[in-house]
């Protein structure tokens, strides 16, 4: 082990438990990027399901080692659907994992972001600082699904969101910032080529999703899935030249990462 | 600026106020290419939003600067989504561009696409010459949504149907035509391979609908929108070997288009 | 023709068939892998159509040569579309291939697949090992999507089920098996790396349906099929190095197959 390693964070370790264990991961998502949530966590070696129809929804969650929900082209038969998947993963007790996809853009996104937080309980809580921001309270106008600027420090709004909702919060940015209102860890993998393309937000979601149905501390599994991906992000950019090349290039990059790869490029605090 | 060039149709111009001003483009469109319209947008710089639920659509309209329709997937439900956000546009005054995809398919769709017509303000329609010829109310029968031949002169049949419903009307195919009943355009760039992508079709709708956001004049918009996309089909063609590398090459061209790139290969009249 | 050669399988001579007669196949499928699903139909040079909307599907099946259900993301109002669409396929007399996908993984979906079978004629049943011992009636208990182990034979289970239900079964794996009752037949191309990919599952079954429509024995139109698509993926294997340069290989590779490749690497019994 390399000795600048954090023993908490060992990103390489999860990986290969996710490899080793290949979880189930049952997502019920968005219509854009479905088949890319599916085909990361296939890439990461565990198992992806996307089901959504009420009468099997919860009998599939039940599955699952994990639960992804996302809401970029949320109804509200989708949102009903979330919650009979997540009623079942809470009793079985497997991570849920809420991607709160263009939260602020209109008021019943929000109103939805709301009631999935009331009535189920969610293990992490993952969007960019500006849905974040909207999570917690702030005003801040989405424009569309992409990131808007916050004026706010992200570890202390990360922290304050996540001892009020008693979940772990996980900012992507140029930045990732994981708190559990216990710590915070900062990742700082990840390339700016990632924005330009859609879902790489989504598909971080489901990242987690796949970490979190092996570790039990999901500070600690959201910042190592993070962290993975991002590296995966970083070795894509080597050689690509736009953003179909790039993508396929972080699908076949996270696929190889390999130990020395991971244990070489981390860049995590916390 | 190439002495060859039409003031009037300075398609890299327009490109790069698309970069520039980034314009938020939302979609309500069909589940086969809902990514690609995506990847697309973003892959010109701008910003793409799809939302369809009847609670938020008209919101997530009023935070655009175009509204793309496509008609792939209809349903009853996705005609009622479409109606609420072409009304929202109309009312803020941002392009509606509609794809008339699969139009003469069967009964269904054909009614749908005249009750759009009817009910709300379309800005640009877009179709391959049989579903155009269709919408004119030409008796073409469709073979699924891959064109059919038509019989018809195809100027004399967008010039036709842009007066008679006061649209810009944009005809893609080897020539893309592009009327608005005041003067006609051709396009001649665009390469054959696309036609083996799905998807390329209704991605032309939302490059279009990227372009109208930042130009007033429809016909200018989306003969420069067919034009920068064409030409990035042409690059792509160079060099790949099958659909799915042409594909890839295709995006990552677009992202590339540089200004001598596109004055020296641009193939415009009018 | 290679002296080795089956007269009775000639996969090469088929594959131009759909090449030259480019039949239209319809798709009432899932909303993960619908456009791979029609990708891979129109990168064998046929024509994809996917629509679902009640009021249209049966008057579109009225327009193929093939129909392709798949249950991937199943709902009650799919399954009506799917039978809609059935019922016009059985009338016209065209092919009606089922993907029985994730077969066995929730009550829902069997009751679902049964009702299918006894309310609709279904010519081609195609799933893995595990999805067909289930229909089968075996007390397989399935892993969300993947296929998980079976311990009964292969082809006595698709020679029962077969004669059973009066369908040609497509028993996707190492080793495809397809039965009719009449006889079998075994395909041993293909790679591993297929499974790594999400979405080959669905596509081979669109790409059988496209074979069943140029080829009334459905045994030798699902043998050929799986044999073409998996000398494409056996060719896509040479030099990627992962999953989503594999796939982009995958498409160009079938899109490319000439006869002296075809003939050289066939693997076919039956």
């Amino acid at each position: 082990m390399n000795p600048k390693m954090n023993p908490f964070l060992n990103p390489f370790e999860l990986l290969q438990k996710v490899r080793q264990q290949a979880p189930v991961v049952h997502h019920v998502t968005n219509w854009v990027t479905i088949y890319d949530c599916a085909q990361i966590v296939k890439t990461l070696g565990a198992s992806p399901v996307m089901a959504h129809a009420p009468e099997e929804v919860a009998e599939m969650t039940r599955l699952a080692s994990a639960l992804v929900l996302n809401i970029g082209t949320l109804t509200v038969e989708m949102i009903g659907a979330m919650k009979l998947a997540a009623a079942a993963a809470n009793q079985k007790g497997i991570p849920v994992i809420l991607d709160v996809c263009g939260a602020g853009a209109t008021a019943f996104r929000d109103r939805m972001i709301f009631e999935l937080l009331d009535q189920v309980k969610i293990n992490v809580l993952k969007g960019n600082a500006s849905e974040i921001a909207r999570v917690s309270g702030l005003d801040v106008r989405a424009r569309g699904v992409d990131a808007a600027e916050v004026a706010a420090d992200l570890a202390e709004l990360a922290q304050t969101l996540a001892a009020h909702r008693q979940v772990t919060v996980a900012i992507t940015g140029a930045v990732d910032v994981v708190a559990d209102g216990r710590g915070i860890c900062r990742v700082r993998n990840g390339d700016a080529r990632m924005t330009g393309v859609v879902g790489t937000g989504c598909m971080a979601a489901s990242v987690i999703g796949a970490f979190a149905a092996v570790e039990p501390d999901h500070r600690r599994a959201a910042a190592a899935a993070l962290c993975c991906y991002g590296i995966a992000g970083e070795l894509a950019a080597r050689g690509t030249c736009g953003p179909a090349s790039f993508k396929a290039a972080l699908f076949d990059c996270l696929h190889n990462l390999d130990q020395a790869t991971v244990e070489g490029l981390q860049r995590l605090e916390g």
